[in-house]
C-alpha cells in the first residue's frame, strides 16, 4: 500500500506522517516513510539544490531535476519497499510535481504528465491525502523561507487551485484533508480513511 | 555559431577546443567555450553527481539529470551568447546523451530525443565535430575514470556505433574527424572546415 501526503507550505505533512507511522506500526504493520525531493543519496544532493533560495534555476531544470529525484526514488525505495510488503508513506509524490511546476510555474501539463510517466513508471499511490490550508495560513507557520516558500502567495494561491483541480480528476485516490484543524482532529481524519482502506482490502483478500 | 564536440572517452576534445578557440580569438571573433555536464553553478554540481564513481545512478535518473543540466546550460549559457553574435564551442551536446545514454545505456531512443528537444528548446549546432578514436586507445589514454571511463569496453564500442549512426544520419551537420592523427593534424581538418564554413556564412552574408 502506496500512500502520499500533498499540499501547500506549512500545511503539517511532516507531522501527519510521523503520526499516522506510529499508529500503523502500534498495529503491526510494517511501515517506511520517505519523501521527495531526498528520498535517496541523489535525492539528498538534489533536495539542496532544489531548496536553496541561492538556487537560481531555470523552471525547466527544476521540472528535469524533480523527474530525476522522482526516477530514482521509485526505483530505489518505493517499489522495493512496496515489493517487501511494506506499507510506504511518502511526503510529496507526482501530485506536488503537477501543482506546484504545472499549477505554480505555469509549466505544460502535457509535458508534466509525460515526465512523471518516466519517472514513476507508471506507479501511483493506492491514497493520497491534500492537507489543504490557506495558503496565507501555510506560509505564515514558516520561518526561514525555502526557494518556494519565498515565492508570492499569488503564487501559492495557484498551487492552492491545482491541487483542488487534481483532487477533482481522482477523486477515488485523493482524499480531502482539512488541515485547519487541530493536529490530533487532523489526524483523526487520516487513520479513520486508512482503517477503512486496510479493512476493505483485507476483505477483499478473504474473499 | 554553435559548434559542438563529440566523441569517446580520451579522444582530446578538450585540447581540440582550446587550440580553436585560440585560433578564432586570433582572427578577432567574439568565442565562448563552454561543456556539458557542467557550464552553469547547477550543471557544476550536477556533473559531480554524474561523473563520480561512487554514484549509484540509475539509467533514467542519469538521463533526466543530463537533461536537466542541458536545459539550464541552454536557457543561461548557450543562447544568451550566440544573440550576442559570440561562436559558441561546447565539449559535448544531445549527440552524447544519444551515444552514451541510449546507445551505451541502451534507453529508448525516441525518449532521449523527446527529452533532448525539451532541454534544448528545438536548438541545434550548426556544425558538430565526431573526433573518432578507437574505443579502446581512448580508454588507454586514461587515468582515474570516472564513472563512464569505468564501464566495460563493451558499452564503449556501443557509444563508438551511436556516434557513427548520427553522423550517417546527419551527414551535414555532423563531421568525422580522425583523432587518432597528432594533435597539430588533428586540430588542422578541425580549422580547414570551420574555415570553409565562415567563409560559405560571410558569401552568403554579402549576397
Amino acid at each position: 500500500m502506496f500512500i502520499s501526503f500533498e499540499g501547500g507550505e506549512g500545511c503539517g505533512k511532516t507531522t501527519q506522517i510521523a503520526l499516522l507511522h506510529d499508529w500503523l506500526t502500534s498495529l503491526g504493520h510494517p511501515v517506511i516513510q520517505t519523501r521527495e525531493p531526498g528520498g535517496t543519496a541523489l535525492g539528498q544532493a538534489l533536495r539542496t539544490l532544489l531548496l536553496d533560495p541561492r538556487s537560481e534555476l531555470g523552471s525547466t531544470s527544476e521540472l528535469l531535476l524533480y523527474a530525476a529525484d522522482r526516477a530514482e526514488h521509485v526505483e530505489r525505495v518505493v517499489r522495493p519497499a512496496l515489493t517487501a510488503g511494506r506499507i510506504v508513506l511518502c511526503d510529496r509524490f507526482s501530485d506536488s510535481t503537477v501543482a506546484y511546476q504545472g499549477y505554480g510555474r505555469r509549466l505544460d501539463l502535457a509535458l508534466i504528465e509525460r515526465l512523471n510517466r518516466i519517472a514513476t513508471g507508471g506507479l501511483t499511490p493506492d491514497l493520497t491525502f491534500w492537507l489543504k490550508l490557506d495558503a496565507r495560513t501555510g506560509l505564515e507557520r514558516r520561518r526561514d523561507p525555502d526557494r518556494f516558500e519565498a515565492e508570492s502567495l499569488a503564487f501559492h494561491r495557484r498551487i492552492e487551485a491545482g491541487f483542488a483541480e487534481l483532487a477533482l480528476r481522482h477523486p477515488e485516490r485523493i482524499r480531502l484533508i482539512d488541515a485547519s484543524l487541530s493536529v490530533e482532529q487532523t489526524a483523526r481524519q487520516i487513520r479513520d480513511i486508512v482503517d477503512k482502506f486496510l479493512n476493505k482490502n483485507q476483505s477483499k483478500l478473504r474473499e
